[in-house]
């Protein structure tokens, strides 16, 4: 035959698990969103249709749910790593488990009571394969805004440049960062997540910004600075363009624009996509594999 | 002939306005979505294409951006009743004029620094009419969980029914609510929006619930009962289910689940629709025409 | 106490029944998303937490699936007819039943094959009172677009007025449509809409436009016309914006842009809402509760 | 300095290009929705924000529009190949221009009046390089549905698993697929795909499925030896459950289900990802940067 399979994956993706702590009566609330899947040697379900060695993504979805239960949810990295070796211990085919996870924030109006936070949603790729394991933590969803301290200019001109160079224009993006940590035990997750998450906002807030480019490399240098245990960090960030709106056309007594009405516009957007790396540390291609952006 | 034009209605809707006042190092933000309608004689519009009445959808637009800077936003009622205004001023046609507006919260990371609050969002619907003016100050997206004090049961049951008497259960929303002000000046819709958020979560809290309906009941009530200068208000509930998830089929150490992992479901959900309204204010349907959720 | 509680409704939202008939190898598939709701005298629920009187919204569910095989879905009027007077039946504290369907195509490819159609989903909303029922039909997500034989242009002029008058525009819309049949029963209803759906293609497509209200009332206007049965028509049906790109910056041979090249706007988008009413039937607004556009 | 800029690409994703073809009175109609993207050396501007390599987004979006019109749409692939060489001149500093594009389908209703299609779309990733260029043709939002010939047994069982075999399941999915051609001229694109979209369909409806992965792997095959042109396909396909309703419980005449009512489930889903690679052929990883679905 001509041709053959070639990669391929399964999983149980978005099982919607949330979690109930009631030791004390102040209940603690988690409330995630599980992706699991597994890769390896499961040919014969393609090709002949013999099943004999997949184990079924409803019991990947059941493992999900009973984990949280048996290991917690200390933090969605280690729940995460739990989770991916127990399925690699399940499925002997396999030669890796990815499970993804996406948390959503809670916060407490009382002892029992929760209000949903909104805003970014804390994530993990955890790769359990058989030689080695890797964890990207991460965070979708964070919508940031400068209004100002942003300019574009100096930049590339062709026949079909029209834009005008901007010295003071709003700078808008809705990040989503993930970075891999070179160890993956040992570690406060929780506490290196809340730590990266104010090194970004720090960055974005106080970083004079000639390109969306530039800062996104300087939140990505601020991170691996902060933080020695992480060994690379990657994003993609749309450019949620804000443009002035035009008062020029009206004659009306007050009507000026110095940088104070925007139209926020949805579609084009720019989207740039970049990685910063330790240099000492050796890639992991595989702790990337299927994750969208640069994956 | 036979058949005529009944009511209509015309509009610019979800202009996204970004209005960023920046008098001093400072800045502040105000991130709205912003739709307006009108509604009077516009049968020529209709029915022989004569647009001589109409004000265009593109100018309630301009408007809309022009207001965000000769107006401000201060709230965003006060910018509705403005631009509400301004609109039915500038079409004799219009019997009244309809201005809806969501706001998108950010919170301050810097002078001229923001990250999206995500969570709920602050709404408002203002009619303009040539004799009365409307207010309805608003939430949506406001999601709320109680993970026990929750129970459904004594229930009308009929021979479809398998459902089972639940004694302690999670309870979640994802809440709309509405209200009208008696008033629609001398207010000062900041606190008074602030001061129904907080009874809202309070009630919410607070309340023992044998079913969402005696839930959303009583924050009714205690919304009517705080705030003197509110009329009515209406809510409507979806009931987001948690089903608690079956380890009975696993012989597994540790395995039992005493209220403590849930699957959220996504549909179907449950739906509750519901008013609480002062006795002693006079209704108000115009102020709803075309609201949803009991409109 | 001086407020009470006002309308209420309650039901279960977003069913997803798919029904197969597989009476012969040439199986038939009906897709649906049902909603159900009932209204009437159910203020115990929500002053008390007395549940008597309720029937569950899980019963509410399970009577939709169990329908889907007891009635069948002939029709989706016809379905939504019996599973509403069920539920009346089954709830005598209920003045009214709702259910709104959805029904999602699907075009053949085999005896048991299906591929799914898009583009527009066919719509029902049934009211079964004890007094009266009421069928409206309909069909949304219906995107329309002519090339040519638009204008718009004579329009209202003021300050804020920007737009230039336009001979020759794209006209497109994403058409909601509704209307009331005056009777419930002896109807086939399957054959009703094809013809409705038909009528409103045949009129967008052959009527020269000098704005979108004027041919939205053409279109009603040609389905009463065509359909003595049809009571009423309501339509929502945003203006969806097609700018002309303007290539007059660039100097390039053959760069010019006569109704060539069009930016499609997501944001803001024109929204026109309006009814077209038979003169000699009489109205029905209990018909239209809580039907958003006109509601 | 620990650590240095990795990978990064940046570009304009999501203009939504519509061309229109009049030179007869029978118009034509083109609905796209294409984005760019250029890698390379632009690591200055992320360093020292000097955008002097950097072609602006804002250039790439207005190349689209124009190429639109000076280049035409005769086929996505076509017209991303045109546009992707043209950014790669423009830009000295690009390795690469990626072009993306999705087609929405419209139905003619007349000269210059269309409704849209919807259901699936036409998709193309054509990457341009300095040393060669790929071609990717796909579509997505496939929506399949067999109603029965469809298994799923004898598959790996743990102390997890609860899923009981099934003899005749509904198996549905909403396919998302990319084929890769080995050359990237001299092709009629059009012709090309309709004839692969033709297999696609053939090949699911025709073949009994013992997993979603047989399936998968019989449509891969099947259209590698149709098309001898194609290298490689690459699948993304949900397994969208749909779940027999259990009506044992009531005790009603004719209520039984024999495969003729299901619920269909919204989360969580069954996620297979798979590759049909032709034999003969080199891999081209670049053409699948940072495509989702296996990249």
């Amino acid at each position: 035959m001509a041709h053959r399979l070639g990669a391929n994956r399964y999983g149980k993706a978005e099982s919607r698990v949330v979690r109930i702590v009631r030791d004390t009566q102040r209940h603690e609330l988690h409330d995630l969103n599980v992706s699991t899947s597994l890769r390896g040697d499961f040919e014969a379900a393609h090709t002949t249709g013999d099943q004999a060695a997949v184990l079924p993504t409803d019991t990947q979805k059941n493992t999900a749910f009973a984990y949280a239960k048996l290991h917690g949810v200390g933090s969605v990295e280690d729940y995460a790593l739990a989770l991916g070796s127990r399925l690699l211990d399940a499925c002997p085919a396999a030669e890796a488990a990815q499970v993804r996870v996406e948390e959503y924030g809670w916060d407490r109006i009382g002892d029992h009571s929760f209000v949903r936070r909104g805003g970014s949603v804390r994530t993990a790729v955890v790769t359990v394969g058989r030689e080695a394991t890797h964890v990207l933590s991460g965070i979708c969803d964070l919508a940031l805004l400068n209004t100002t301290d942003s300019e574009f200019k100096g930049f590339l001109k062709d026949e079909f440049t029209t834009l005008a160079e901007a010295d003071d224009r709003v700078l808008a993006t809705s990040l989503v960062a993930r970075w891999r940590h070179t160890d993956t035990d040992g570690i406060d997750w929780n506490a290196s997540h809340e730590a990266v998450r104010a090194t970004l906002l720090e960055t974005f807030a106080g970083t004079y910004s000639r390109a969306l480019q530039e800062t996104l490399y300087a939140m990505g240098c601020a991170v691996l600075d902060a933080q020695p245990g992480i060994a690379e960090i990657r994003f993609s960030a749309p450019n949620l363009h804000h443009f002035l709106v035009d008062f020029s056309g009206f004659q009306i007594d007050g009507l000026s624009n110095e940088g104070e009405v925007f139209v926020a516009a949805d579609r084009p957007y720019g989207l740039i996509e970049a990685q910063v790396t330790r240099d000492d540390v050796p890639p992991a291609d595989e702790a990337w594999l299927a994750v969208p952006g640069f994956c």
